[in-house]
């Protein structure tokens, strides 16, 4: 393996800012429980609470709409949980007769199977396509509402692509049909402006580790008044939501990203989007017939996936590692897989295309010298993996 | 509050051992996506893999017996989920009509819960009672075992009285009627021998900070062959069973903790019990008619429940804690609850005398001195709100 490495898998996950670790190593000692009555769990309590109102700040929202999880998957499974619960009881009331789910082609697998078991458990499911660039078919979506729709879960951003949706305009819509609106904000809390208020959701996924922050924790936000039950059973803790004891060293780490992410947010639009810019430009200056995936404008700042006819993606992603280049087919969570992306192929990439694609996700610690080490590198990889194919290379269309 | 702290709660929470801190703080930089397949994500997956076996060492079985979870909490809810499927589908096969959950009346509130969500759900849930000292009553387990019951679910060892169950036993009979068992074994685990395999249940649930690991992180033990179907459903982490981005810190620190809990039970058996039976022994001489509650000799050796009737447990935290003592009345996940405890009321301990009652649990941070401390305050603590009392001395029967 080369020596040099250069990480552009931000999007799959991102290292520990400097400031979590240290609050992470401080948090190593903090180790009442925090539903504890004494002296060491008040101690605990009190950080906890500390770090719940610096995720609400982040998104723009009271501390107590936040309740701590897992993690992304686990928010997403239990917002998925809460609604089969409240479609059909018990643990809420059935909202009047309301058993539709509706969500879209270009979900993260935690979403899609979600919506695939619920499926499985009788609930209607209801899939929104997207356009080429990833964006909701907003006449498609609007034809799916109706009297039936108990809720819509809709990413805000892209994990793969990095299209950013109207979210906005999406609860207002969901809000008129009397649904209520879920959106995995995973990809984007910390990337752009995320004001769940604002945006008129109900519900709203973070992760802490998409955001420099550690792994093994996350928030679901709920709106004030949004009906919600507890995925997982037991305790009391968060409030009657969501049993376990506190993971203190988590919980802490999650808090001190999302303060570092709120103060942060604009030197980080600007630094990926021009590394960004310089790679796109140079990637399709240097290496004919690639396609460029995702919306144009309404994209994340730091990703880019790209299109290679005729090169296989896993290839690439070999010949990139062997260099010192670590970026991704698409989503970790389905890596491993010989199945073609679902994001690609529902933006109407074919299965050949959708094969040769890579995304770079660019990071805090991405620089202009590691762009240009990638301009350098890829094109040969490209070049010779095409040379070495044996089917033809499949035209973009 | 006092200057002297003095944490004897250890069964709520434990804090990190110094070799299990080091390997979380080494962790802390070990950032891949262990789904990723570059070098990153390869390096973090084969750290996880080393923490895997070392769990599975720790319960003397394989590696891929062990599936990482947030915690004890979601170990527990995942198998009553996964249990509900198989009885019920989708997701597993119907096992031949058995809808009926065996369980005991002093589990685990994430236990208890569980099954009361399965029982609103329309599964059947057979509660079995308990003796005196805590123990299953066999005779009332044989006849609630019948070709109806699809899985039995007993605490190896209570968290509040100490007692430990004869899984090997309750296993066995649960064979015989062609049912499966679980066993929530958190407070068992790293205090006295746990042998997944020659327990011969099918499941085993593990925390990590109950041993002195981190918090936010267990396992679940699933015999090779005994069915499953994931909680958390999304990307093909632990092999399909549990989605989820990898709690790389979380999972090594679980990792350090289970070698360290293996090689050094024989010590923390031979320390705690000596100081809980001094604990013991001076409490019975110096304060009179107290009850010591559990089992006299199937019991965790860190573990000592009293009750103090004529006097308030919450009273007596309170003014436990303002000496530097902190216990507490039961499970914190119970905390701040007025009920009395579910377990004490279990064994037969009338209402009030359960209201008075404190649970001593010790681990490698207690001293000698700390217990003379404990012998020295308590007395006349209790001797001043058996004073305050309002209420006439209850009588232990």
């Amino acid at each position: 393996m080369a020596e040099k490495r250069i990480y552009v898998d931000y999007n799959a996950t991102t290292p520990l800012k400097e400031g979590v670790k240290a609050a992470m190593i401080g948090a190593l000692d903090i180790f009442g429980n925090a539903s504890s009555l004494h002296g060491s769990g008040r101690l605990a309590r009190a950080r906890i609470e500390e770090a719940r109102a610096a995720v609400g700040l982040l998104l723009g929202s009271p501390a107590k709409t936040i309740v701590f999880s897992s993690g992304g998957s686990e928010s997403n499974n239990a917002l998925f949980a809460a609604m089969r619960s409240l479609a059909s009881g018990p643990g809420g009331p059935r909202k009047e007769g309301r058993r539709e789910f509706v969500t879209t082609s270009i979900e993260h697998p935690c979403v899609l199977n979600s919506a695939g078991y619920a499926e499985k458990l009788g609930f209607d499911v209801r899939i929104i396509p997207v356009d080429e660039y990833g964006k909701v078919k907003m006449d498609a979506l609007k034809a799916a509402l109706s009297e039936k729709t108990l809720f819509v879960s809709v990413m805000m951003a892209n994990n793969e692509i990095g299209t950013i949706q109207d979210i906005k305009e999406i609860a207002r819509l969901a809000k008129e049909a009397g649904a209520f609106t879920h959106t995995d904000a995973v990809q984007a809390v910390g990337k752009i402006p995320v004001n769940a208020v604002d945006l008129g959701v109900d519900y709203l996924t973070v992760s802490a580790h998409k955001m420099y922050g550690p792994k093994g924790v996350g928030a679901l936000y709920i709106k004030e008044g949004a009906p919600f039950s507890p995925f997982i059973h037991g305790g009391h803790q968060e409030n009657g939501l969501r049993a376990g004891t506190y993971n203190n060293t988590g919980i802490l780490g999650l808090g001190e990203a999302a303060a570092l992410a709120a103060r942060d947010l604009c030197e980080y639009q600007q630094k990926t989007s021009a590394l960004k810019k310089r790679l796109k430009d140079g990637l399709s200056a240097s290496i004919p017939s690639i396609k460029i995936n995702g919306h144009p404008v309404d994209t994340l700042p730091n990703t880019l996936n790209v299109s290679f006819p005729g090169a296989e993606g896993e290839a690439i992603l070999i010949h990139m590692d062997m260099a010192g280049i670590e970026a991704s087919t698409g989503s970790a969570c389905a890596s491993g897989s010989l199945e073609p992306s679902h994001v690609l192929l529902a933006t109407g990439v074919g299965p050949e295309v959708a094969h040769g694609s890579i995304r770079f996700s660019l990071g805090w610690e991405t620089g202009e010298e590691d762009v240009e080490y990638i301009l350098k590198t890829l094109p040969p990889i490209i070049e010779k993996l095409r040379a070495m194919s044996t089917i033809e290379q499949p035209k973009l269309s």
